[in-house]
């Protein structure tokens, strides 16, 4: 799936605030009415002296994706895509949404929101925009719960240069005039499995207490909903595609709080939390209401240091704590997390397997049906997860598929649900970017596909985004690189022709957890100074998108692997790659004269990799036309038989010529 | 010319202070007597009240390479190796050095000093060193001038934070016990003809000027030598192989101020720096003695605001205007400078044609002498330098060449000064790293011979470093990456088999200026942040190092240029490489078979090249003996006819077979 790279232009100063109203009737027709909303909200601004209210798209947790309860921003404004921000005055709504969001919003938005396009030259950033509504000194407010602390930082000190007052608003505006907003009872949480784990959480706890130690940290706040539930081995389905659950974690050298909402709790969960002789080892966990967790903090020992990442940790939960008192260097869970123990490698692998049968059984479907012209990105990705929950194993998906046909596909993250449902034909290529959930894994892997007669450039382009795969795949690295020092190498066969993309390469992927992890990557800011440990897995996902014409890309997940060189130079390992997605690359798009006999014997390899794996677990669930098609569509690859054919020529006019010698 | 890259060990802790003094009578064979000169100092120390004196190697400008009045360090210490720091108590002396002067310091320090061998784990940092000298608090002193800013600032903070007093000496207490320091007079300065400039100095101050006016700053200052040098089309001769000259320059809007040893000042100097009219457009350039410059900063209007860059300014020259005054962004002189005019380009080119002739023939003599025995490192260094001084347009080498045999050349900065002078021999492999100035430009070439029968790992170890060498040279990429996002290339062939090499891959250069110019580079964090650009030069140098064996390096300079794409996606343009280094590499240390079909018809077309471009200049200079050795270096490269033996092994076998089923 692909990981935002949004390249934003450097703004260039204003003199006019320049408002993009939404223009027209049949652009809101989506739209909900927000009105009654926006003047609820109003009246509690000017109940509590607030001129500027901003709402943003996240979570308590700085969450990628949110639970409803949580989508403050989508309800005062209407705009339903994952990311955006708010901002409400007496008079004026904006809505800050970036390029990939333009037209879902400009669609979504009433007539009370100007939608303000970031990343347009023109378009002022929030902050900028805000202090320009006035010239007598403003009253700016938020939820500190939901900003970063270094972004509440941030506009405190913008906004006291420009002469404006920054402050807390607790609780949140939104909530108080939300009437129907959902409740925070989720479902029940449930125990990870320890065969899939891997690593009994009390192991992780007593890891991260040296790291704490090491630090001289008296407390550790676990903030990031995946830290949580990989720390204790828990899982939850309160957000969708992502088994995690609302909780913090405060960890002491003798003593463990987790808070959530208690009624999520089973006897299970409560017997796991509390193992035998728990006392003794300062191992028992102590559960508490997830709304006790500030309440905690202040009342902890006022000589007490504690840990919390100020990468992952809000404003609101870092206020709590005076800052000679914090330590806020990563969480000590980060890498341990991205590092996947033996039990958690091979549970990955197999999930990869089950998705493979998934994904493969829909390209089959396609190809019967795409002829027919009833397919569309929508009902096809309606499919596609029909398929993933056959699986035996499936626990859903693990995000909103991308499918996406001919010009959608020039997107990178085009999503069917604001689309124009395009028809998949045999005149274009379909782009499908998907994956699901398994206790083994979470997976994520991208298949381009043409059903018809692709044109040379097609073919070109698909290749060269073939080979940035298989490069990158193939590369051998000591493992003090990190992920972005080998990002060059999934470009440069685009670069060779002047081709490029404007997305990073590659992402991590928890294991049955969120859809991007860090520090894995590649090509990305995120995996900077993290260097590659075995056992990590990230994306490998270049792509190529002809603007109105085509997109092409092509994902598979691959485990870091030491790698059997001839020499060893240096006090660090070497390093390669295993690929664990098990999906065939459609053959007839390669152009096989771009590869190097090495690359295509990689990618032959890789086929009949495939056709032995997956094979295997067709036959398993009886799947035998899935084995016939696969035979098929792994078969290796030969060079156009040019060399044989001239071999042959040459031996035939030698023997005329020898034939003609002895015979005249 | 390799530039370093120290891999530091992380420091850590230590109970004891370990200190490791230069053992026995014989490595101290070269040492001076520092005995007098310590005494000196310490008395100046005992009367100004200082506990520690630190003496760093830079001179006021944070030169490279410095002139022999401001080698206090070496003056102090008696160690001349370019880097280290030298630390002086009243009781103590300390010298901390990395590992490429650790034979050399220890060689060249009396019994009065201890050698800190920087990097070691067990070795502390200067300033953790101090801090454990006394229980009571010290008073810690240098000398303002020769610190960064931020080197001073940290020692600020850190003394402070011990309890420590960090002042300032004003005049540097060795200068006053230096009683006979070579004076300020130097060499008569020089107007660089516009025929290699290429852009008169006025233009480059309207440039700077203009970026003035955008950060809104009154003045700007140089510190730098080679940015005064560069700005003002001036060239000096007062410190080895870089033709700069002690001085600074302060731009206003109306304003310039040129400070240096006016002695060194001609009528011609003057007559450039006040064109006709200069006064209509501020653009006569007033001299000053060098020694006025900071109280003319002083003087200045105190509303002004002054640019330093921060990392080229010292402590010494920022302390003399107050912090809210400062701009400290880098300066506007830096990335110009780097890039090279149309005029500059094709006179770099020329300047390696005649380092080429120069360099080849110094081959040409080693495969004719080194049989013989009596070639050494040193001697051949001299010839070397002959060949180089015998071209017309020399003016001298660029730096001192690394010329090393055998298991000298694995010490990649290892230098012939100090070394046991190795003879080549057809026994093992000699590198040499060299390179010379001329108006035209500065060179800087590496290439690593055996005279002899190499070995199939050696021939492996040259071949892969050279492939590191082509990838990169033949690498197409935006004009978005910098020098850092390429560097894995050249490392990459390497890897493949376990091997790498511990230090950058390429460098900047000046023309007619320093040897390392930063940003442009290649896998060196100097060239982090900053997008090549079309006119930009860079080493392209990679290695391999086998400890007590050998030594292999492959050094090209190389100049941005646009790339002829097919395709041309996105809004930046397309680059690649020219190399302007035009010396063969040894054919028979070239594996063939790790070539790919497209690396060998590079190396075969650069070979290709060398012979036209460097026969045409051989012929001019009436060489026809380098021209007869050059065809000869530079034929086309072939496979060892496998195919067509193979082919014809098959042809035979079908004849025989046609003939025995004749005659039969």
């Amino acid at each position: 799936m692909q990981r935002s790279l949004i390249i934003l232009s450097v703004f260039c100063g204003f003199a006019i605030v320049s408002h993009h109203v939404a223009q027209g009737g049949t652009a809101h027709s989506r739209a909900i009415s927000t009105t009654d909303r926006l003047h609820a909200l109003r009246v509690e601004m000017e109940r509590t002296g607030v001129d500027v209210y901003i709402i943003p798209s996240e979570d308590e947790h700085l969450s990628e994706y949110v639970a409803p309860r949580y989508k403050r921003r989508q309800w005062i404004s209407g705009f339903s895509g994952s990311q955006g921000v708010a901002v409400v005055t007496s008079t004026q709504a904006a809505l800050w949404a970036d390029g990939r969001y333009f037209d879902q919003a400009e669609s979504e938005l009433d007539n009370n929101w100007t939608l303000m396009k970031s990343g347009l030259a023109t378009i002022p950033s929030i902050e900028e925009w805000i202090v320009e509504i006035s010239q007598v000194p403003l009253t700016i407010s938020a939820n500190p719960f939901v900003f970063s602390i270094n972004r509440w930082k941030y506009y405190l000190e913008y906004f006291s240069n420009h002469g404006d007052t920054f402050i807390q608003s607790l609780p949140d505006l939104v909530d108080i005039v939300w009437t129907d907003r959902p409740g925070a009872a989720g479902t029940e949480i449930i125990v990870f499995p320890l065969e899939y784990a891997g690593q009994p959480w009390a192991e992780k706890v007593t890891a991260a207490r040296d790291r704490m130690q090491s630090v001289d940290a008296d407390f550790l706040l676990l903030s990031m909903l995946d830290e949580v539930a990989w720390t204790f081995n828990l899982r939850g389905n309160d957000i969708p595609y992502t088994p995690v659950f609302p909780s913090y974690a405060l960890i002491g050298h003798t003593s463990i709080k987790l808070f959530l909402n208690t009624s999520q709790v089973s006897t299970e969960v409560t017997n796991h939390l509390k193992p035998a002789n728990c006392e003794s080892h300062g191992m028992c966990v102590e559960i508490a209401e997830y709304e006790m967790t500030r309440n905690e903090i202040l009342s902890l020992d006022n000589s007490s240091k504690v840990w919390m990442s100020s990468a992952s940790t809000t404003y609101g939960m870092y206020s709590a704590v005076e800052e000679a008192r914090q330590i806020q260097t990563e969480s000590p869970m980060k890498v341990p997390k991205s590092v996947k123990n033996a039990v958690e490698r091979d549970s990955m692998k197999r999930a990869h397997v089950y998705d493979a049968v998934a994904l493969i059984e829909y390209i089959i479907w396609l190809e019967q049906n795409v002829p027919s012209g009833a397919i569309t990105e929508k009902n096809g990705a309606k499919r596609l997860e029909q398929f993933r929950l056959n699986q035996s194993r499936s626990k859903g998906l693990s995000f909103e598929a991308i499918s996406a046909s001919g010009p959608n596909a020039a997107q990178p993250h085009y999503g069917t649900a604001l689309g124009n449902n395009r028809n998949l034909t045999t005149q274009e290529i379909y782009l499908i970017d998907s994956g699901g959930q398994y206790y083994e894994g979470t997976t994520d892997v991208t298949r381009t596909i043409h059903f018809g007669n692709p044109t040379e450039f097609q073919k070109e382009a698909f290749t060269r985004v073939l080979l940035g795969v298989i490069d990158v795949e193939t590369a051998i690295f000591p493992s003090s690189l990190d992920g972005n020092d080998i990002g060059v190498l999934a470009r440069l066969p685009l670069y060779e022709v002047g081709l490029n993309y404007r997305h990073g390469t590659g992402h991590g992927v928890g294991q049955y957890l969120t859809i991007h992890e860090y520090p894995p990557g590649v090509g990305t800011s995120g995996a900077e100074g993290y260097p590659f440990q075995v056992g990590m897995f990230t994306s490998i996902e270049p792509g190529y998108y002809q603007d109105g014409e085509f997109g092409i890309r092509h994902e598979n997940m691959a485990m870091v692997v030491p790698a059997d060189t001839k020499y060893s130079f240096g006090e660090y390992a070497y390093l390669t790659f295993e690929v664990v997605t098990m999906v065939p690359f459609q053959k007839k798009m390669i152009d096989i004269n771009l590869l190097s006999d090495f690359q295509l014997d990689y990618l032959n390899k890789y086929h009949a990799k495939v056709l032995e794996v997956v094979g295997a677990e067709a036959t398993l669930q009886d799947k035998p036309s899935l084995l016939n098609w696969l035979q098929e569509a792994t078969s290796p690859i030969t060079r156009n038989a040019g060399s044989a054919l001239q071999t042959s020529a040459i031996l035939l006019s030698v023997i005329t010529m020898f034939h003609n010698i002895l015979w005249y």
